[in-house]
């Protein structure tokens, strides 16, 4: 008899759809039973980060060969397909996480609209704090040759540029799409930092895997990390019910000119005073005030 | 004389084509010399994973737009296919690792078929303990404000799913595709968890970057590990040609409720008793009882 | 009134618009204010990477059912593209580099043919130390159970294939090329080779998330890493504007048979001994003589 | 200097723009000056359709390996999938054609979900007239050495399927999308059935190139058709603006068992009486009785 | 309430998948009801034959950056996955016109290697008359400015390439691929020639749509057809069933140096004698002498 | 043994290979033997027609959702985009034809930036011609229930926006593009209008598929073709090698306000006088006076 031919019949296919559709529904319980529900797109918010990129880096991503009258164009054209995607997607997520109805939903739609408005403004301030982070790259390597390749491949500027989108979104209180944001982010560059973390000027981190940058941190200007840096939060206290208490102060806030090497884990609410300087594989779970020199004991 | 034009001729091309097939010719020696090799697919596989995805968080993945009369359908067409893959990926990988012509192995037409088999009858199991990790994620991370977010974008939800599907096919014995799996879900999200490990409910991972588990980890119900945490072998013996020997146990077993907190390394057939805490950056290599609080040493 | 429509035209883009075309005037200012600008296209090196990775392995990528006789034409078809594509890009990151105009920059074109040709006669070699690595997998990692594995999915094994195709690029001194290859490797396996370490036969790389090897780096043969490893710069001078001087040597030296695991760091101009084994999350800043054990200091 | 470079500025792209600017303003005139327009999506439209093939012959296109069981689950599935497209492409047009706002017309989104219903109910008839199409190909070409090739790849079996189709969504009135359907299946066959004929059981097309079926068009069963007929319209009769009157029955009426030879032209609201045989290159501008047997003048 | 939301539920669904379930059962009732069913795959076949076009006219088709050296490669490799695809279409095109299963039918598998051989040995002859078509069209059109263009973009060039490559199949008595090559060509050109004609050397088609070369046609050499012509059937004999029989001698033989102007028509087995020319919008039916001049009535 | 393995070898693919080698070399013998050749990408320019259908049909093709603030924007990108293609596409185009090396060839390259600048002067014409068409469109056909339609799916209209365009590159005298155009509109349509014809205002072609218009025909204002018109050739002189003089004018003239219906054929440098009606399969080889009313014979 035929390999695949009668067999499948008896594969039971129909019991085990059965517990999975069961599964699905206590999943679904939570979501509203009726309306509409259309997911955020992950592609379509991805695509816009690129778009993005190419208005922030023209001639480095997307169409590289770029001229001065032209590239008005290019900028509306791309800025204006930009933003209906945001738009959209903003009202998805809005739907979505408050379990409304995407169709009737007034509200969601109007917050789409709101979002666009604030976010297009605050784009010419976040370019200029990226400039600053690529200046930031181009000193603190000696490894780079060219300005340009800071730009064309160091994640750390590919992160932070993610980074700083996501956080004028989590600023406006949207859902969802901060946090797709800085995820691809980090699958790209190993790089981890929440949307909510506020950073300032010049900020550069080397190599960067497994840097680990916490939701309420907040990091100064010319502050410098280099890969496997954790800023996170020690423990937190928990509700009556035993759940985490949520968008309690639980991370970091590093000051100017600070440089945290490879490895170190900061933890807590603690601050890392100004123009300090945290060595490799440190653990420190307390502040330090300004100007300190933190250093690991000696191996054996 | 053109740039490109007469130079190609004198490139030399024959020589360095020879060379190359030579050495292709040492490392296919150990190939099969006759019958027909068929690798398995790693899109295939992948695809196959996304499939599994939309059919255990229907709305999340896959289509959103579900009802409960065509979520039946959805489900079964999508098992449907992705069990037919199943079947032709483990005929391909038993057929290439033990050098069988593809076409004329009738044994590894029924591994094929007995896989597929087997996996879908675990397929409700793997649902549910799915189900406690995204609980475990919802009360173990303050910054989650959503438990949508959780299936939606969280890191450790989507190693620990792929992991406990390469798990069944490693129970299996399938070769290739358990490590494809979970080797795809470390380039996104930067956990390495090896198909081998037996993982217990409600298993969290913050962040997870940088995070390894080996081969012959238990980890019971609870646990929760953060970014860059290891748990891995201490040394291994070789044999009598210098050879590591394959299969012995030679990674931790952490007990329930255990907390391991980032960077901290576990290594060796060591015990960590339940409801230990782990502290970050702790370099673990013997057995602590139940209910221990280890942590680093200070820096100065 | 409907949403989308009339309040698009005040959405001010204008404004917004001419702020980015401010700043994007100010990022090529560097740049060539005449003359065509061409980048290098990342996805045709990156193709050029996968069409190599099919030459060394054959049978394994690209195409897989490759037998005696039509070997020699895949080999030579597949070289014979890979080599247009390298001389196109290596053309086009020179004149990017250099500020040249790509059309008439005849020294450009000069360029990428001649790289296109030593590349071409370095093949052979670079497939050489590549089976000393696979090797090296096989005999290093007891989870292996086939040494088809270690090529097929060992991310240790892409990452150094990688890293050797780059550095030769790195050693024939083009620009940003190596680094794309390098970060595309780190993007798939978290690890961070530069193209500029030089490594010698046998090298392994065990799990990798976060291994980061720095550009002056020089490793002997035999050498085995574990993930978290970072062979980096303790410090560097900078010149009399502040900015760091490129090109000192200052990354570790690491002679043959030295095993160094997990998360530790090997920072400075420092050599690690013949024969040394470097502890676990050991943060080493000094030489150590050859065969030294060097472990972190107890946890509590 | 440069070829591409300063000269790009020279180009007066603005006044070209500004004018094309304008000619668009003026097609657009007649548009709604207010409200969103979304038009349908011809590839959603058309990934419908084949999604329906695949329902109408499932192992012929779509996914071959199809069983019993399985079977329901994929018919169940593409149907949800297309009938929610359908509903949302049904809205559009209708939005579109009615200059509505997209977003709060609940006309339109009304009409989606009554036409997704109404076309719902009429699959089993169109499918079964289709099974009967397929047997009159069988029939009727003996070039035809297995029914499967009549589904497989004829092209007469191809056009009917697009415009049964079509015609089920011209009988509901629905605007765009049954042209589309039509005209796709004209581009892979050259046979240009419009939505509205009206078209009995067993209907083939041989060959088909340059077929031409008008839309008041009535056909009974059991009628065949070669390649470069036409059933046409003669004259229109024009309004008082010198329009052409819309919706006149204007097409031939051809009666059951009819045969029409290669590039016979069939023109005016005439009637071709059953039984009839219409020779090749026939110009036919009166009615026949049935029986008839019509041939061209001989050639010289 | 919401639009989209309750109402699906009362789609009714299940009786429509339930009534399509059961008329694809009947479509399917005359094919095996065990055994595995794979269809051939016209994506596969469609690219093998643009593999052959690109070897045919290499670097007119496929790369066009092709030098001495490198070509032999380029051929190569090319015919060497062409053979491998035709070998797996042809054998499942046996498997399904035969009924047979898939895995088990050796026949099938015979087949397709047996194809795959003699197919290959034919491709020089084939390319040979191709040579012939190419001066053909040069010849025979003013239009034509540069050779090239004959290659480059002439609908006939194209569609005698595909009839040549499906007349080798149809010869080996190969089920479906051969129509699919040649409808493949028809939906680009309009042109639809049989893959059983037989047709000489130097064949010319000008523009070509609408144009049909029946199953049985013979052609001799340099033959020019304009568009709309057609060499079809006048009927054909039906046996006991009424069916058609199939494979009878029922279209034209056109000798050497005929010309047939556009829409002419030539029906049945009749024979244009060597060197004529037959008129536009011609209909003829009955054998004529070498050297006829035939036209058309006038018109009045 | 195995089916496909040891048999490969005797495939003898060599000798075939070697063939075809030959045969092409033959084929390329003609083209220059040094020096770079780039093919023009048909890829390239039909996705700069798409291009250009969106910019005279905002709204229609392209993004739909355009408004009077963003769509300057879209038009300038698509514009600048769409010259920058044409410009690299004709320079290849006339180093491909002259025989040129593409790299060194100024003249190709002066070439392109002339027709870039030539074709974006005539762009505001060819925009208000094909209003005439849309309009002529909307007046000549009674099934056509909203102007949008003739935009949206018309053949006639898709096939005279190609035409108009390709027109403009032919009296540039660019080799190759105007015909891939053209060919291009003829694939979807069916309807072949050389690109050199000269065609007046409000030009309409219903249905269309078989429509051939030839090379030199000058077609006036408010001409009105049906399904299977040819516009052809009656025959051409031979030079003194027997190759067609190329370039005579040859096709037919057709003065406004003409009407030729469905199969009609017009042969050679004939004229239409102005408001004939051509009746359809007419065969017409003589000029006649303006207002003639010509029909074909009767069928018996």
């Amino acid at each position: 008899m035929s390999k695949n031919g009668t067999t499948v019949d008896e594969l039971s296919l129909g019991p085990v759809v059965d517990q999975l559709f069961e599964a699905a529904a206590t999943l679904t319980r939570t979501r509203s039973t009726h309306g509409r529900i259309v997911l955020p797109s992950r592609d379509a918010v991805l695509d816009g980060m690129e778009a993005l990129r190419s208005v922030f880096y023209p001639g480095y991503f997307g169409t590289s060969d770029v001229h001065d009258q032209s590239l008005h164009y290019h900028i509306g054209a791309t800025l204006d397909r930009l933003l209906r995607t945001l738009d959209e997607q903003v009202r998805r997520s809005v739907a979505f996480i408050e379990r409304h109805d995407y169709e009737s939903c007034t509200h969601c739609a109007t917050r789409g609209d709101e979002v666009k408005r604030a976010f297009l403004a605050r784009l010419p301030e976040v370019r200029r704090l990226l400039a600053t982070d690529i200046t930031a790259a181009y000193e603190g390597d000696p490894a780079l040759k060219h300005l340009d390749e800071a730009i064309f491949s160091y994640p750390g500027v590919y992160a932070i540029t993610n980074q700083r989108v996501a956080h004028e979104l989590y600023v406006l209180d949207v859902p969802l799409l901060p946090r797709m944001i800085t995820e691809a982010a980090k699958t790209v560059t190993g790089i981890d930092i929440h949307p909510g973390a506020r950073i300032g000027e010049k900020f550069f981190i080397d190599h960067g895997t497994g840097v680990v940058v916490g939701e309420t941190s907040i990091i100064g200007a010319n502050v410098r990390l280099y890969q496997g840096v954790t800023l996170g939060a020690k423990s937190f206290p928990l509700d009556e019910h035993g759940n985490p208490i949520k968008g309690i102060d639980r991370h970091p806030i590093v000051e100017d000119d600070v440089v945290i090497y490879s490895g170190a884990t900061v933890l807590g609410r603690i601050t890392v005073g100004k123009g300090s300087s945290i060595g490799g594989n440190v653990w420190l779970t307390h502040s330090v005030p300004p100007g300190s020199r933190i250093t690991q004991n000696d191996s054996k």
